[in-house]
């Protein structure tokens, strides 16, 4: 039995962004050398979310109109009054929204490895999603097994 | 420490369904041999669910009533109208309503093991949920420990 | 490779609460002995959830928002209903409502461990969130790795 562990470090450009990271996540496994066990997606972050889904742009466009419904960017949100009250902002920004998003889409996912491989399908893709951009970015791949 | 998986075929119904697979998982644990660790549950599908709550037939159409409400079925999905403009579709369904509610409700579902039992109360049961059904669909269960 | 297993009891005060229980599960983690693998926090139970987020008091009360506005607690619930009519409370609550935030937040996280220490940022905690307090509730800590 193995654990083995890296790190993906990632930049986003805009404030939501879905981000592809299915081949990293797949090659992180291959240096791994674990041909059977599963890998741990985590984003170590309060306003990030890791998901599994198709990534097709027009598709990628409905999540982010889901999530804005969901959670409206021009809401009041008081973690940002509590920010701006205190002049010091805790994490660095007006981000009510983006931790709320977060919270309701979860920061990690567990997919089960088979010969080597992550078992997902060709429509699956592991997306890290950035909820407060454009910043840098890591999330830690785990794979363990043997 | 052993890793072992097994496959869960199902057969939905209809378009939206909640599918009771406690026994099933349980059997599968049984199947394993191993008696302490944990059970990954996952849904290699970008249109189903994986959740654990209680099987009350009033509750689960609390459930659906929830999902039509946050996720309508009578939105626009720019996925929809992208697969009918390239008259191909990618995924072969009008269902972005269904690839938005997989999203919010995640595809895995790990529990931890106890004396060869999976560690679920009387009132717990997991489910595949099926949003994009009638169709055949798979479970992956995979057992980790000892 | 070892497997560890702790119970956290708790006792929530009102009717939805945010618990932070990173400590404890740190604790736990160091009981266990283990350095290096990863630690699932798992509610077995229908109406809580297990989330990560920053706990900043103002933050939280966003996300009491949030729930509220997405599963009204004031909505009809058929699960509320049905107790009533039964006479006889299948889990001793009217408390639909309950139920359908623990479906959409989640039972359990997973983290990654590194040294010995749970792999969170100091803005990151671990909460069990309530949704149908006040009573007593255990949360499962399990530990896998090396």
């Amino acid at each position: 039995m193995k654990i083995y562990k890296e790190k993906v470090e990632l930049k986003s450009d805009t404030q939501i962004e879905f981000i592809d990271i299915t081949e990293k996540v797949q090659k992180i496994v291959e240096n791994s050398g674990i041909r059977d066990g599963q890998v741990l997606v985590y984003a170590p972050h309060t306003t990030m979310g890791v998901v599994i889904n198709h990534n097709e742009s027009m598709l990628i466009q409905d999540f982010m109109r889901i999530l804005y419904k969901l959670i409206p960017v021009d809401d009041q949100y008081s973690h940002d009054l509590f920010e701006l009250r205190r002049e010091q902002k805790a994490d660095g920004r007006s981000n009510g929204h983006s931790h709320c998003k977060s919270l309701i889409m979860g920061t990690s996912k567990t997919i089960p490895l088979e010969k080597g491989k992550i078992m997902i399908t060709a429509i699956q893709s592991i997306f890290a999603v950035e909820f407060d951009g454009a910043r840098k970015r890591d999330i830690i791949v785990q794979v363990i097994g043997e």
